[in-house]
């Protein structure tokens, strides 16, 4: 019998478990800080935007019946009656065979209903243009709420916000928005052979790698990591560290722990903590198969596997999804990718998912996917791949020459 | 004869020119900082990693020959003489017929090289074990140089770091690395129409959506933002904020100038510029063709285009490549993207690119690309778009029904 033998949960029920929990509280913060963070309420417009009528095009404020007909050989000839100026209401009123000259954005005297384009216009004098060609109404012209309406529903509530949202609020004149607070990750490395990265390791001790992976990982999903320390494989200092834990963060996560043993106990600690709900142990994927999900109260707490590289694709494809849910965001399934050709046969068992590191390399006009060998425990074959090939559940594999959705990793950034 | 007319460059022509300006100074930042930034020196390993033998499972350090044609049928029979602790050198040696326990990440004890899973051993009593597998030399062990290897190239110049690179570099110890500082880009808005966003704005006027557009744009995508302040139209007031720009920056953006006067004093100040050098005079794109891009010394100094939505496009094309260059980033052209079907035809005049904003949707297994039409001067149609899709310069259009390629946001994030 296997001592280490759990029941494997599917990776589609551990998103609905996931799913479940709840976002947490709101927070009001200035506009200059909500880029990435995820709107708490619905933002509804408190005006109308631009809130006149503007000129679109360079050119001439006009009445559009003045140019109907108008054309090259025929051209309207109109009375030019001054300049817009840029941030004033303009004076003037256009009348019948008027003009007036006018800039992108400034705002449409009274009386005009459309701009014609300098580039359809001649001056014959100080006081008159002629007009090449007749416009509609309205052309060239956006109306008072032609961007955004008083009272619309401007960003909905989940939304994660993007440069031209705030953008959008900065323009109604809204300085604060609500958002879901930061979900603070309380980060815990075990393992009696971990040891801080400014000591010399001897024969048997390596450098606390997962700490600095896992902390890395959840800057760049816009989690704020909080390191509780390396714990020793000993059931009340991880005990004392995970109840620390429960205190000042959202989210417990134990790395480390890649021996039977050692997972034992950090289920075993779990267990002892009051309110604790286990839904998840063992996870039907590789890698990552050892990963225990629960929660205590409302919050999640995780042990992940012990290899970084486990560690980080499990963080990749399920804790992205935590801190996703904590912020408070809508899920999307819609995920770009890169599609490539297989450089090699990749064999899967049924029963799971399995995740192929891929490095895409240029071959021409193509695109490939080199899968990465190399053991779990490794941290070089994650510096070399580029994202991740998932093979699903009833796959034995994909084959050389076969086309395959190279999904970036998340926490890769766009550009920075 | 138009008045702003200009000879537009290519848009692959434009990336050329941007990749010729030089990355930045480096400095030297604690690992913990780091991630996102661009490495300006290569990163070799001081040291092998993991430095010593280690079991990468459970189970049974022993001399592989031991086990040689052992099967549950006929196991092979050994003395158990202990256990490996976790993090410390073992002090047993194993001789011929003999095995220690041994956790995932012990270090294998002298005269063992290979390590038998716990799954296919049994305990016969307390110092007996059978052996119902054989394994191979090194079966189940890591070797000392089996992830890095003392002098090795682990990290490039000009790679943006991501977590696990920054787990690799705590691995080895490495606490500071070399990375280029980050491009600081002085912010500048122009027109007589702009107010800030806590003032209510008289009829006529605007609220200054693009400083926080394009602040948020440099922040999303690893660059620092300077705002320099509202300019209005005037000549003197314009130069004496790039100047103070080109003092305190990298870079120098002025926004605003929808009308082609605007757009022409901007390019005087620039030209009234000690060293300046205009490269790009409009580029052979839509929206966004009204962008100039020059350089005083080796500072790239940018007109971006008046409309907000212009501005942002060509910021998420343009300017983040002016970013990446300035980062001393490789910029790589494998993008992820999103396969989706078109709603509609969408026409493109030949001689120019066009980028096309677009919404995402679901249909059954579909996803489609659905264009969203809106003018260039309204900051709604950006806020409903996921992604752009490229009309190449040669083709007419894009067809409903046909297959395109989405490409998101860049400043979108990745999830936060």
């Amino acid at each position: 019998m296997l001592k280490g033998f759990f029941k494997l949960t599917p990776p589609e029920r551990v998103f609905e478990i996931i799913d479940t929990f709840a976002p947490l509280q709101g927070e009001e913060i200035p506009i200059e800080d909500s880029l990435g963070r995820v709107l708490s309420r619905d933002i509804y417009s408190p005006s109308h935007m631009p809130g006149f009528p503007r000129a679109t095009m360079d050119g001439y404020a006009v009445r559009s019946r003045d140019t109907f007909g108008a054309s090259p050989h025929l051209p309207a000839i109109l009375e030019l009656k001054g300049e817009v100026r840029m941030g004033e209401i303009p004076k003037m009123r256009i009348g019948k065979g008027e003009a007036v000259k006018i800039a992108t954005g400034g705002m449409l005297p009274k009386g005009a209903d459309g701009v014609v384009m300098i580039e359809f216009s001649h001056m014959l004098d100080d006081s008159t243009i002629e007009i090449e060609k007749a416009i509609s109404p309205f052309e060239n012209v956006m109306q008072p709420d032609d961007d955004i309406k008083r009272g619309e529903l401007v960003l909905e509530k989940g939304r994660r916000l993007r440069p031209p949202d705030i953008g959008a609020l900065a323009g109604l004149g809204i300085q604060c928005v609500s958002v879901y607070k930061r979900p603070r990750i309380a980060i815990i490395s075990t393992g009696d052979e971990v040891i801080p990265i400014e000591k010399e390791p001897s024969p048997g001790q390596v450098r606390d790698i997962n700490r600095y992976t896992l902390s890395c990982f959840c800057t760049a999903v816009g989690a704020c990591p909080i390191f509780l320390g390396i714990c020793p494989d000993d059931f009340s200092a991880l005990k004392e560290l995970v109840e620390r834990g429960m205190e000042i963060a959202d989210s417990v996560w134990i790395s480390g722990g890649s021996s039977v043993g050692t997972r034992d106990m950090t289920l075993k600690v779990f267990e002892s903590m009051h309110g604790f709900e286990l839904l998840v142990h063992g996870i039907a994927i590789r890698p990552g198969k050892p990963t225990i999900i629960g929660q205590v109260g409302s919050k999640p707490v995780v042990g992940l596997p012990g290899q970084v590289s486990s560690a980080f694709i499990v963080a990749e494809i399920f804790m992205s999804r935590i801190i996703k849910r904590l912020s408070g965001e809508d899920p999307s399934d819609i995920v770009p990718y890169i599609e490539a050709k297989m450089t090699r046969n990749m064999e899967s068992s049924p029963g799971r998912e399995d995740y192929i590191r891929v490095r895409l390399l240029k071959e021409g006009d193509d695109i490939l996917a080199d899968p990465i060998i190399g053991k779990s425990g490794l941290i070089s074959p994650l510096i070399q791949a580029d994202g991740l090939v998932r093979i699903e559940m009833n796959r034995e594999g994909v084959y050389e020459g076969e086309k395959v959705k190279v999904i970036p990793f998340i926490s890769k950034g766009a550009l920075w």
